[in-house]
């Protein structure tokens, strides 16, 4: 099977992510080279052909607006396992963060919150197998880069959720009658953030595989609740704020403040 | 100008808003009446016409997937200005908190921020005025009522935001380069916040209408920054957080912790 990545953005990243083999990359005749110097130098290095065509020939290829002049043909990234989470950990410093999304109904959606999930910390994304194969194209442009940096493991079954248990991770799910909020759930041990489809909320299934629950509080009564990717979205922020934005000792007080609160 | 809205929550949030006049409300012929329940009785207190069509007269008509057998013809919404603040500020009893978008291309991408933009407790959105105009159904569909509900106020010039003066709001500029993180800012006093588009950022005519500047700490070097939408969202989480879910003591601590530390 072979994928068609767009832009200059998505294609750097992914000849650098190395997790694709390439087997050509198109250039508009006449593009300036210096706009693509790091392009043409990774492809150079890697051995990757080059092939100049011209700009009527690339938007015939062009699936989407963003090219700015260069597609590449190279395989599907390759499928992250559970299995992975082991070398993930172990090449980076900060503390287990991951997303487990279950209802993403949508590629370019799916792109934005990898590329936010990324910048907040999180060292991979859990995605629930849909009927629906999502199309690879559409989620890296939208990702800028982010889908071919990000591990994005892809589950069948709740149950899997037991490949967290080595590594101490707890899976909280976000759900809308949930006693506690963000604000008041320390977001700095390893967690695993799951966050349910739009319609029907995180499945049973996963719950029950749930360490304990949290919601976002809204600010507005009768306001309609958030999108899946803005709320996955401000979970992850909380998460950031937390392990980098705040001293640790007002985390403890202002959790066990609310606790003595709410419970 | 007609315009179309489709699916249950949109017109519903429509009717009950009241900004716009409804011509037709169209209801698949055999749909059961239960679940169509509160919007008819809303239209009928409106003594907006209902007409029964079939699934396929539906379908025909449609734009999206999701309207569930019910559509309606209505004038547009009518647009919001600056004068309206007033009203909206005498209306609410808690502190002004505006969003400003400067470059948002998307109309659904412009529903899902708006949508958030409610639940945290924004009371209105100002948006630059576009070359295009955008598919007000589209923005309806995503916005989950959002759209009928939350004032957005289109401008053209940066120097309209002088408006914001007499409600002693400060306008903050979300930017990439900003000294000051949004969790060292006090987001507690009225305030708009500011977002620019993607690709150029906060432009520099707004730029000089801020009172200041804030970023959003990433926390992955080489990581992207985050899409329009996400970093909008991220913003206003953490306004609503300082708003209503810290004790006021402790944003003045950590406010002033960061001062020291950073300026």
């Amino acid at each position: 099977m072979i994928v068609q990545l767009e832009g200059q953005q998505s294609i750097l990243s992914a000849l650098q992510s190395r997790q694709r083999k390439f087997k050509v990359v198109f250039i508009k005749a006449g593009a300036k080279a210096e706009s693509f110097q790091e392009l043409l130098s990774e492809a150079e290095r890697q051995s990757v052909p080059l092939k100049y065509i011209s700009a009527q020939e690339i938007e015939n290829l062009a699936h989407g607006k963003t090219h700015g002049g260069v597609i590449a043909l190279c395989s599907p990234k390759r499928p992250n396992t559970f299995e992975d989470l082991e070398g993930i950990f172990r090449r980076v410093t900060n503390t287990p963060l991951l997303l487990l999304l279950e209802g993403v109904e949508d590629a370019q959606h799916l792109g934005y919150i990898l590329r936010s999930a990324e910048a907040l910390g999180s060292q991979a994304m859990l995605l629930k197998k849909h009927l629906w194969d999502f199309d690879e194209t559409a989620v890296a442009r939208a990702s800028s880069g982010a889908f071919e940096r990000l591990p994005l493991i892809r589950f069948s079954e709740a149950s899997e959720m037991r490949n967290l248990d080595r590594f101490n991770i707890k899976l909280l799910g976000c759900i809308a009658n949930a006693k506690r909020t963000i604000y008041e759930t320390d977001l700095t041990e390893p967690v695993a953030l799951a966050v349910g489809g739009e319609k029907r909320g995180l499945s049973g299934k996963l719950r029950e595989h749930c360490h304990g629950f949290v919601k976002i509080p809204t600010a507005v009564e009768g306001a309609s609740s958030l999108s899946l990717t803005h709320a996955a979205c401000l979970l992850l922020g909380e998460a950031a704020r937390q392990r980098y934005s705040t001293p640790k000792s007002e985390i403890r007080k202002s959790k066990s403040e609310s606790n003595s609160k709410n419970e």
